[in-house]
């Protein structure tokens, strides 16, 4: 049998086969057992931490990940721009009928590699299967477990008019990377999503005193997360166009693709707001990284304004609204 | 706006609203923040238990319960068969464009009920909005943590040869209730979801020493749990059709429609695994229960054959096999 039946979801030997011999095979360790209710994890010392993300990717499969590697580093991320140790994650797939056995074994395995890149064990998981039409081949969704790291209390609450704002590397590759996987577009172009731990860049400020809040753009990419920030503050945010890393190839595929990678999501970047005085260190300790190569200040937020505002290579302002509509391809 | 569209999932303020004025308003607590990449769960002394299920029913709503309740119930029920105290869940929602605004609503209020009657707070979530014929609805995952009760490892290791089964009520009545809700059959009847909590029912054996290992019959329904022991621990299992108790309208609407109710799922039943001589005294704690009124010892474990065997009511006996092709209507 290559793909996938309404028969493997149904509670019997063919879902018990599906889960032992593609999921528990290859994700197995120590605490995970395909035959329990639930799992027992070791003891974890400290205050707990949760997160939870769902993903739709189309296509299963890009350059430069697959959903299975996303779901594994969206979730550990959001643990991780916390201030959080990853630890455990819950796996939940809904499987469309039909799935070829191979693609969701190439999956699986690429989550596989990807907890063991970032540390984290899956301790759990649940498997559904919809008949053809209800799904769109496969669905995650993974659950984190984390413990905070001793006296992190990263928020928004904390930023403050001034403080500056700094982005780990180029913004917009996994969007583009997603759209060109697409066969609509009939296009193709070498650009790599940017899925990837952010658990290194995370870690390696932790210790600034000024660190005030990180977050993974993702769905509705940079301009989100400033949205985010001038929301939860009351803040305006400044960033200086020339100063945000965006690749020439991710540049000139959404100009001709018609899409801002101002609002393009990334899978492997960190939004730091820092303060002032200590900008320049933590550019300097991302820099020395193999992730943060590319990192830069974009800018900083202020109470002169009350907007989201780039300041244009030619000299201009331009307002950077909210998302509204969907302008964009569904790419997470 | 009634209905959901892929702007709700795009990440921008549509996203937003549906995000604080449907779920966070409905399901808020202390624990949620909906603005926070990760939530801290206040301290949680002791082993932590994790489980996680995703949830595909159709219809989403049917008599006695809806997909919200049931994705709470579910992954509740499956953290107290494991002998731990549910404490928090994390909810992911994969929403199909077109959805009723109302409905989802409905749907949430509906999960904040459970939540509330389960004692767990929904720490953290995420939705994403998929296309139109890419999804049937709703599909919601729920990943459970709670605390392993001090001294309780049930487990199916434990199992011997001469323990006795119980089952806390009928079986099949959620299956059941879910199939009369499909248009499809054009029949009606007065069959409930069975869907509840089953935390009560399995704190009130867990201090009983001989109490080996409890589980809730879902997919699958009982024969599945059975074929579970059967194969966890080599040793045959028999039970009594007689003392199985079955409604009589789930008898019958099975009759018709051709299903085993010995297959179909039940969302708030326990099937308790416990040593010969503390069976009565488990049957008597769950008759004290209004939701354990109807339990019953209803069969062993035995090393004197090598199959699920049922005895039937005429006298004769029946291997229960194994769930193989896809005999049933998707119910979970």
């Amino acid at each position: 049998m290559t793909k996938i039946t309404l028969a493997h979801g149904n509670g019997g030997r063919l879902m018990r086969r599906l889960i032992e011999d593609v999921f528990a095979k290859t994700l197995g360790n120590p605490v995970l057992d395909a035959h329990a209710d639930a799992a027992s994890l070791p003891a974890m010392q400290g205050e707990l931490m949760m997160t939870v993300d769902g993903f739709t990717v189309q296509p299963l499969e890009f350059p430069g990940g697959d959903i299975g590697s996303l779901a594994v580093h969206g979730t550990v991320n959001d643990l991780a721009v916390s201030g959080a140790r990853p630890s455990y994650l819950a796996l939940s797939a809904i499987i469309e009928e039909g799935l070829d056995l191979a693609q969701l074994e190439r999956i699986v395995s690429s989550m596989a590699r990807a907890a063991l890149d970032s540390g984290v064990q899956i301790a759990c998981g649940d498997t559904k299967v919809v008949p053809r039409g209800q799904g769109s081949g496969l669905y995650l969704t993974t659950t984190g477990i984390g413990v905070r790291r001793g006296g992190i209390h990263l928020s928004m609450d904390r930023i403050r008019h001034g403080d500056k704002l700094l982005v780990s590397g180029p913004v917009g590759d996994h969007g583009t990377a997603v759209m060109l996987a697409r066969e609509q577009f009939g296009m193709s172009g070498d650009v790599q999503s940017d899925a990837a731990s952010v658990v290194d860049l995370c870690e390696a400020l932790l210790d600034l005193s000024g660190l005030r809040f990180m977050r993974d753009p993702t769905r509705g990419g940079l301009t989100s997360v400033l949205h985010e920030i001038h929301q939860a503050t009351g803040l305006g945010v400044r960033v200086r166009q020339q100063a945000i890393p965006i690749r020439d190839p991710v540049n000139a595929l959404c100009e001709i693709l018609g899409y801002d990678p101002m609002y393009l999501a990334c899978e492997g970047r960190v939004v730091a707001v820092i303060a002032n005085e200590q900008a320049d260190e933590a550019l300097v300790r991302w820099q020395a990284l193999p992730s943060g190569s590319a990192s830069s200040i974009i800018g900083e937020t202020t109470n002169e304004v009350d907007r989201v505002i780039l300041d244009t290579a030619l000299g201009g302002e331009r307002v950077l609204e909210e998302l509204e509509d969907e302008p964009l391809p569904r790419i997470c």
